[in-house]
């Protein structure tokens, strides 16, 4: 095993301690972002911070920076209250990946790649069409994380699309039939194959 | 595609709810904590919620609830300080998944799974022998979740190690040599395969 201290991390290369730290954490999600400003402007953004925050009400949040990439994605979603998010899969890995470029607001990352917009039932955000998980949220609260400046900003599902070829009868969505990815560290996208369930687990007697 | 409203969701029984919401942030981390009593206690639970905070300083989070089964982990956390994450691989997925079984306190799922203790350079809490990762962190703070009762703890980086086989020359751990597991919803493992890693992007002059 190589035995890390915290002083050889805080002294690394900035590059090597991003690409080291971002993989310690296991595999993370991969999703794409959807945004629209007041003024008509789309914004499609890759975020590998989704996370499942609680059953009821449903609720999801992400990890962004005020001052990096996703800039417009959050000011999107303060201004406007409305977000989606959408399962990145196999056929677009490489166009999601493209989207962290740094764009101005003005050019919509769906312009410079194959994904493209799909508006439904008024929900005032653009979902990414053809992904096999489509969801619409509202914006309810944030975090500010006092060690690093990071937000954690949450919000409810309003609307859900789901293929129903992946829907399972308990509820369970096989992410492996959507070919969806999952993410190592910041650049590294792999598909995984079917799951194995285990039951729910009761203390042994022995 | 099946297109849920809120109202869908609110009114769905209780289990196709969970299954449903927790699937729909996508793939998921698959950890370990491990964690100590100030009496002594060893204990390990499975959590999914593990997240990158950070690099510098080198931060991870993790989400839990005050009321269900990882207690023992918040409540060893708080008291001492101390925890341990280690990533599941293909050979314990189903010890790891057993440690979400409700044992007292008094219990350590240690003794009634094949995973093992590992103390090691004076670290208080107990890594997972044999895991391929193993980071040892001290808590920071925590951030209790208005919408939902739920807390996200964050703690800083202390020790970190890795199996010298699956660390790349820049920093990059490679999840898939290690065979680490990634969770779909409440109960679903899979060990994906090789990574296909992605430059870094910059916007496309046309």
């Amino acid at each position: 095993m190589v035995a890390l201290t915290r002083t050889d991390i805080d002294n690394m290369d900035t590059l090597y301690r991003i690409n080291l730290i971002n993989s310690c954490s296991g595999y993370k999600s991969a999703n794409l972002i959807g945004t629209q400003s007041n003024d008509g402007f789309t914004n499609v953004a890759v975020f590998s911070s989704v996370i499942h925050l609680g059953s009821n009400p449903p609720v999801l949040g992400f990890i962004t920076r005020p001052d990096t990439v996703p800039r417009d994605t959050y000011e999107n979603i303060k201004k406007t209250g409305f977000y989606t998010i959408n399962h990145i899969y196999q056929e677009i890995t490489e166009d999601a990946h493209h989207t962290s470029a740094k764009y101005p607001k003005e050019v919509s990352e769906f312009d410079k790649t194959n994904l493209e917009t799909s508006f439904k039932d008024n929900f005032f955000a653009p979902f990414v069409k053809n992904c096999h998980v489509q969801i619409g949220l509202r914006y309810v609260e944030e975090y500010n994380i006092q060690v690093n400046g990071t937000i954690l900003v949450i919000g409810e599902i309003e609307k859900l699309y789901i293929n129903d070829s992946i829907l399972e009868t308990d509820g369970f969505i096989n992410l492996a039939k959507a070919k969806t990815a999952t993410i190592n560290g910041l650049d590294g996208y792999t598909i995984p194959q079917q799951s194995i369930r285990y039951p729910y687990q009761r203390p042994k007697s022995t």
